[in-house]
């Protein structure tokens, strides 16, 4: 199966759901990118539709946007 | 393992988002209620913190709010 990636930026809200998402599809299944420390992938997290972390993107190009750690706007500036 | 429990309200974003929690965690990894129809689970719901649907509670309890369908309010109403 294609990689799940999950985006997130270092807060809180975007940790927890990290453990939980890495429990439920389990580590192997998702690539997590920390938006914060890699800025340069902010560009192709917007592209992918991202709006707000923590954010999944699914294998097929789904967004799930969870519980709301912080907008994007927020993580550019 | 314990399964995770996705709550929704059938609109199309909680649809959307149940089949790819399907395709992610495994159809049998996940018990799918739907509060329009089954309004008794209202008040469960409520209970495992759920503030909007659709949302999953993980095995350990904890809630996904995930993208944005409808709060709780309107799935009372």
């Amino acid at each position: 199966m294609k990689k799940s990636i999950f985006y997130h930026a270092g807060c809180p809200v975007c940790l927890s759901a990290e453990q939980d998402i890495i429990e439920l599809i389990g580590q192997s299944n998702v690539e997590i990118v920390h938006l914060g420390e890699e800025k340069t992938k902010i560009d192709e997290a917007v592209k992918a539709g991202i709006k707000s972390v923590p954010a999944l993107v699914t294998p097929n190009g789904n967004v799930l946007h969870i519980n709301f750690g912080a907008s994007i706007a927020d993580v550019k500036g």
